[in-house]
C-alpha cells in the first residue's frame, strides 16, 4: 500500500484497536479509550492481555482475536511488550500504527535495540507507524483524536508536526486560547519509522492545511526536508521551532528523541534558504501563524507607528529597530492630514504619538495611505476610560454616563475596524496591533471582530515586532 | 518646607483642588474628580473658570477662592492656561502640585517656554510639582489616587516611578493581574521640577516599599541617580526599564518627555555598577519583582532542571544557557535518589526528564538537596489529566472517576508544595516554575497557594530563565 493511502488510514481509520486499553485511570490506555469511545462512528476494540471488559466494551487478549478488520492500532503497553504487540498487528494485517510507549532509542540503553526490532517487524509486514515515544495525533475533519491531553480543538488552517508531545500540547493550547483551529496534528516522537518529512509531504497535499507548524529537535532526512521545504514554502508557509540551539539543549535533545542535530548555524542558514520561517520560542509559532493568516504580505520593511502614549512610542520604536525594521519619514501629505486630526502637541514624526490622547482611526488610515509606509503598527490607546468605575462606588448618574460613553465608543470603534480592514485590503499593507499589558481590547465585540480576521492584538510590542519581521522576511523571500 | 514633607503632602494630602474639574466625560478633569469624590476622607475642591456646580460639588473659579487650605493642586487645564493656574496656586499657598496637562517641553515648540515659566512661578512660591505631561500618582496606604486609568490596586511591596503614563499603566495592570500590590506610584512626566531622583530618595526611606520599579527614558541628574542607586540597591532592589535603546527609540523619547539620553552602552554599564537590575521589556519588570519577592538569593548559577517532557527539557536547557546560567552534573547521590523515584527511561542527566510521566515532587526535593545545584527550575508537568473530559461527553462513571482523581491529586500537590517551600527555606535555593502555554496551574488551590508566596509559574521558560538570571546577577553583585 502506498504511503499516502496509509496516512489516510492513520488520520481517518474506520476501525481502531487500542493495545494497552485499561480501566486504570493512571494509564494512557484509560484516557485514550474514553476519548475513542466518546467520539462516535468508528469500530473501537480495546486490547488487553487480561481480556474481560474495559469501560463497558468487550476487551480482546490480542489484536488477532478482533473479529473485524483493524485499520489502525494504537499501542500504549510498556516498551518491552511492544515487539510482541507489533508481531500481532502484522498477523492481523493492521495497516498503520501509533506507538505511544516510551523507553526506546531515547534512553540510549536496551530500548534502542528493541526499537530496531519493532521497526523490522513493522517493515516486514508493511506497517508504517508513528512514534514510538509520542503523544498521538488528530484530524479535526475526521473528528478523530488519539491524544487525550488537549483542550477542545476546532477545525482550522494550521497543521502541527512535533517531535515533542508536551511541547505540541503547549502549542495547541496557545492556539486554542486565541481561537485558532487545526486541520491535523501528529506528535512524531522518536520517528523510528515515519519521519517528519513524511508528514510534511502528506500535509503539502492537504487542502485543509494552510500553514504547517513544526517543532524539531533533529531531522532524520535533512536533505529531503530542505528539498521539500523549498517547494512547499512557495505555496504554504512552514514555521519551525528548532530546539537544541545550545550545547546543553542539544545534549538534552539526544536523550529525548535520540535526535542528532548538526551545527545550529548550518541549520539556521539552510532553513532560511528554503524559505522556512524559524522561530525561537513556542509562543512565536502562534504569533507568526497569526500574521500569516491575518495580514497581507508587506512590500517592504518601512513601518508607520501610531501610539496613544509616548512611552509606548519609544518602546515600539526600540522593538521595531531591534528587529531590523525601518521607521521611515512620513510624507508631507500625511503630516498635513495628522495635523488636522491631532492636538498640536502630537509628535510630528514617526512614531506618530498623539500626546497622550486616544487616537482616532483616521490617523491609522492616513498612515496606510502614505507611500513611504509598508505596514502600520498600532500600540496602546483607548479602552480604559472609566476603569476606576469598576472598583470604586460612584453615583448612578456618573456610572451610567460612563457606561453609555463606552457603549457609544464601541459602536464607533466597530465601524472604524471595518474601515481599517478595507484599507488593509486596498493598500495590501499589514496592520499590527500591540499592547503592553493593558487589555485593549482583550474581550468584547471589537476583540471578537478582530479575532475573526485573525488580527489579535499582541501582548507585547516586542512579540508584535518579531512577528512582523518574520512576515517581512517571508515576503522578501517570495519576491526574490 | 523641606522636600520630604512636601512629598508627604503629595502622597497623603488633607485637601485637594482639581484645577480643570469638569462635567464633560471626555476630559481627565471629569474622571479624576469622580475618583477623588468616591474616595472619602479629604476636602475636595473642584476648580473651573465657569464656577457653578460640578458633579454635585460647588466649583470655584480659581484656587484662591477656595475657603479652606489646599495641600495639593491637581492641574488638568490646557497647557496655555497652566502658568495662570500655578500663579493662583502660589497666591493660595498650595504646598505641592501635579500637572497632568501635556503640550510643554516634549513638543519642542512654544510649550518649552511655557514649561520654563511654570517652573519659575512654582520655584518663587516654593511649590514643588509632578509633571507636566504625566498621568498622576497614588498611595495605597493613604488610599489616595489621582490616576483614574487603572485596575483596582491593592497594598503591597512595589513602588513605581515612571517617565511614561501609558507604560506605567501597563506595568500596574500586569502586576495586578498576578495579585501583586503597590505602596506608591508616580507618573513623573517631563520632570520639569521634581525628578526621578527625588522620588527615588523619598522611596528609599519608605518602609512600605520593598522594591522600586522604574521606567526611564532619560535622567535629569545622572550622577545623583547612580550615587543614590549604589546606596539603595544594597537595601532594596531597584529594577529599571530604560527605553530609547535604539536610535529611533531615543528620537521618540526626545519628543515624548524631552529626554536627552546619552549612549545606551554607557548607561548599561553604569546601571550594572550600581547594582540596578536593568530589564528590556515591560513584562520583565514584573517577572523580576516576582523572583525578588518569592525567592531566596541563590549562591551561584548552577541550575537543576526537572521536566515532565523531553521537549520542555530541551527548551529549558536552551533558555538557561542563553542566559549564561549553568547546568551542572548531578551528584551520584541525586542520581540514586532519582533512580528510585522515576521509571528507568528517565534521562539520567540534568535536565532531569521523567520520560513523559508527571514527576513527583520528591524529584524536586532531591535536586534541592544536591550540593551541585544552586537553584531548581521546574517545567511542564501534570494538571492536564482528563482535559478531554471537559469537551466530550463521557459516561458519568468515567467523568466522576476523573473528577475524584483530580481532587485527590490536588490534595497531594498542596501538601507537596508546602514541603517544597520548606526545602526552599532550608537550602536557600530558588525554585522557579515555568510552563509553555499549558495552564498548569493557572488557577485553583495550588495556584493560589503559590501566588501567596509570590511563586507564580512563568508563562514561558525564556521569561523564567531571564528572571532567574537577573536574580543570580543581583546576588553576585551583593556578594562581591
Amino acid at each position: 500500500m502506498e504511503l499516502e493511502k496509509q496516512l489516510d488510514y492513520l488520520f481517518n481509520p474506520g476501525s481502531v484497536a487500542l493495545i494497552g486499553a485499561s480501566n486504570n485511570l493512571a494509564k494512557w490506555g484509560f484516557h485514550i479509550l474514553s476519548l475513542l469511545i466518546a467520539k462516535d462512528g468508528r469500530h473501537i476494540y480495546p486490547v488487553n492481555r487480561n481480556g474481560n471488559e474495559i469501560q463497558g466494551l468487550k476487551a480482546y487478549q490480542s489484536v488477532s482475536q478482533v473479529p473485524g478488520p483493524v485499520d489502525l492500532a494504537v499501542i500504549t503497553v510498556p516498551f518491552i511488550e511492544v515487539p510482541a504487540a507489533m508481531e500481532d498487528c502484522a498477523r492481523k494485517g493492521v495497516k498503520v500504527a501509533v506507538v505511544i510507549s516510551g523507553g526506546f532509542a531515547e534512553t540510549g540503553g536496551e530500548g534502542a535495540g528493541i526499537q530496531r526490532e519493532v521497526v523490522e517487524i513493522a517493515r516486514r509486514a508493511g506497517i508504517r507507524f508513528v512514534g514510538p515515544n509520542c503523544m498521538g495525533h488528530f484530524d479535526t475533519s475526521a473528528d478523530f483524536f488519539t491524544v487525550p491531553y488537549l483542550p477542545p480543538v476546532s477545525k482550522g488552517p494550521l497543521a502541527l508536526i512535533a517531535q515533542s508531545g508536551n511541547t505540541s500540547q503547549s502549542i495547541v493550547y496557545l492556539a486554542c486560547e486565541l481561537g485558532l483551529g487545526f486541520s491535523k496534528y501528529v506528535s512524531s516522537g522518536n520517528e523510528a519509522d515515519l519521519h517528519f518529512e513524511d508528514y510534511m509531504e502528506y500535509l503539502a497535499r492537504d487542502d485543509e492545511t494552510k500553514i504547517i507548524l513544526g517543532y524539531i529537535e533533529g531531522l532524520k532526512e535533512g536533505r529531503r526536508f530542505f528539498k521539500l521545504a523549498r517547494e512547499l514554502t512557495r505555496k504554504k508557509p512552514v514555521v519551525i521551532m528548532k530546539a537544541g540551539r545550545t550545547e546543553a539543549g542539544a545534549r538534552a535533545a539526544r536523550s529525548h528523541t535520540a535526535a542528532l542535530a548538526g551545527s545550529d548555524v548550518v541549520c539556521e542558514a539552510a532553513l532560511k534558504q528554503s524559505g522556512v520561517i524559524r522561530v525561537e520560542e513556542v509562543n512565536e509559532l502562534i504569533d507568526v501563524a497569526l500574521v500569516l493568516l491575518g495580514q497581507p504580505l508587506p512590500r517592504g520593511r518601512r513601518v508607520g507607528v501610531l501610539s496613544a502614549g509616548g512611552g509606548a512610542a519609544v518602546i515600539a520604536a526600540d522593538a521595531l529597530m531591534r528587529q531590523h525594521l525601518e521607521l521611515p519619514q512620513l510624507s508631507p501629505g500625511t503630516i498635513d492630514k495628522l495635523n488636522s486630526l491631532l492636538p498640536s502637541r502630537w509628535s510630528h514624526v514617526n512614531p506618530v504619538e498623539t500626546g497622550g490622547d486616544p487616537f482616532s482611526y483616521a490617523c491609522l488610515w492616513a498612515l496606510m495611505e502614505d507611500e513611504n509606509v509598508d505596514a502600520a503598527f498600532v500600540i496602546g490607546g483607548g479602552g480604559v476610560t472609566g476603569s476606576y468605575a469598576k472598583w470604586v462606588s460612584l453615583p448612578a448618574s456618573v456610572s451610567n454616563q460612563i457606561e453609555q460613553y463606552l457603549e457609544e465608543a464601541e459602536v464607533g470603534e466597530l465601524n472604524d475596524v471595518d474601515k481599517s480592514m478595507e484599507s488593509m485590503k486596498k493598500y495590501q499593507k499589514p496592520i499590527i496591533f500591540a499592547n503592553m499589558g493593558v487589555p485593549t481590547p482583550r474581550k468584547g465585540k471589537v476583540y471578537e471582530k478582530l479575532q475573526k480576521e485573525y488580527i489579535i492584538p499582541f501582548l507585547t510590542p516586542e512579540r508584535a515586532a518579531k512577528a512582523l519581521s518574520h512576515l517581512v522576511q517571508y515576503s522578501e523571500y517570495l519576491r526574490a
